[in-house]
């Protein structure tokens, strides 16, 4: 078994301030026995260009280091939501840093699908603030093998396809979708990509702000292979635990087993 | 506006039975201004490897002569569920026959994923009668290109995505998911179908049969390209109604264009 905590903390305009609830709440999972603890996408910003450039300006390196010095101290993993990161060219990223007992980074995933619409009561252009990534994060634990994408990534299968290709029985999916947006997809969306490829889906998103002008739709949630849901939060902040068994993923595999059914004489799949 | 009608019929031992129903089925359909009438997978065989070879014996050409003379007489296109099919060489298929306004064949599905799973309840070995297909279908109509699967196809998203590729704005899923999987499963995954390739999914089930070794969810629905429910069959028989605008696709892919916004350089797509 595998403890599973979401901090699901609003990110606010002061820096320091959300770093020390996030803090708080990540003692607070370590002191209940998490083995992972997750944060929200842009954990330490709140959801918005102006504060996404500011935020890249104070550089990550801080931000980054203080997760590292965290999940070393309290021998936890850390899925660390996701900061601006700026490289050495000045290209900004919406990236997700993810450490282990140690506080060895082992894997960092950069967002690759970036959010540009136009849905009737929301407009979001990020790709006005960050470069995408192009890489695929799967990563070895000592559970097994995960995968990592973060928010709009949810809307591509085929990224989800090329995670379970790769090994991973869970995917985490650091996240801050919309009072717009998560009413109607969060939870359906989170659950297809878990019964799809056959294995977890952690959903972390953060708590409402409101009155900020996006305000997101919290409600993270466990989702398990069979694409039942173990637990979801509200709106405000929480600190939300699941336990899941990775063994499962391999006996669910073998009841319904949808990937060894694939024609792949008749499609391809993502790689 | 196309108007749907889809005949969620309970499959009777009796074929000739079965086949007066759906005569009557489709002729009131047609009288309410259908434009579209589905039927449901096997439509006129009850769900048992027993029956499906019995049928197959008797041969297809009667019952899809039938199709393409209502379609005919009505000047309605008819998605005629399945029937076991049986090629020159002896292969049998579950074949969704499809014709248009004239009685033409103007596609024809062999279920691709046969259905061979051990779950706790519910064992079912489809290969042992069937063979697969191996062609992905779409087709033209006058209101724009459509699809067509057969139930256990549904869980393999690549066949969607192709679907999609290759220009479906609806498709049609004639099926019999089983009172052990269907509460579960049958809803949220036509809707994730729909959601991600952003089309219509018209899912066609069969009645209950009360008692029956094999007992048909029923509950056939029509989902919108946002994955909104627009009605849903309970599990006796009933003739389902849906009013659908393939021009909302193109509109609903403009707000939220995650087909332009796929990343083909990352990972690859089912083509």
């Amino acid at each position: 078994m595998i403890k599973i905590a979401i901090c699901q903390l609003r990110t606010e305009t002061d820096r320091a301030e959300t770093s020390a609830k996030a803090k708080a709440m990540i003692y607070e999972a370590a002191s209940k026995g998490a083995d992972f603890v997750v944060l929200p996408e842009m954990y330490n910003t709140p959801y918005s260009r102006e504060y996404f450039k500011r935020f890249a300006d104070m550089g990550h390196a801080d931000a980054v280091a203080q997760l590292s010095a965290w999940a070393k101290e309290l021998k936890i993993y850390i899925v660390g939501g996701s900061v601006p990161e700026r490289d050495k060219d000045g290209k900004i990223f919406n990236t997700c840093f993810i450490f282990d007992r140690e506080g060895k980074e082992i894997a960092r995933h950069r967002k690759i699908h970036l959010f540009d619409v136009e849905l009737p009561g929301l407009r979001v252009r990020e790709s006005a603030t960050f470069s995408p990534g192009k890489d695929i994060t799967v990563f070895e634990t000592e559970y097994g093998t995960m995968g990592c994408a973060v928010c709009f990534d949810l809307r591509f299968p085929e990224l989800f396809r090329a995670m379970q290709q790769r090994g991973a029985k869970l995917v985490f999916l650091p996240a801050q979708f919309s009072v717009a947006t998560g009413p109607k997809y969060w939870e359906p969306m989170l659950k297809a990509r878990a019964f799809d490829y056959q294995y977890y889906v952690v959903g972390a998103g953060a708590a409402r702000y409101h009155g900020f002008h996006y305000e997101s739709y919290g409600h993270s949630a466990v989702i398990d292979p069979t694409g039942a849901c173990l637990c979801m939060a509200g709106e405000d902040e929480e600190i939300l635990y699941a336990d899941v068994d990775l063994e499962y993923v391999d006996e669910y595999r073998a009841q319904l087993p949808t990937s060894k059914l694939m024609r792949t004489d008749v499609y391809r799949l993502a790689e």
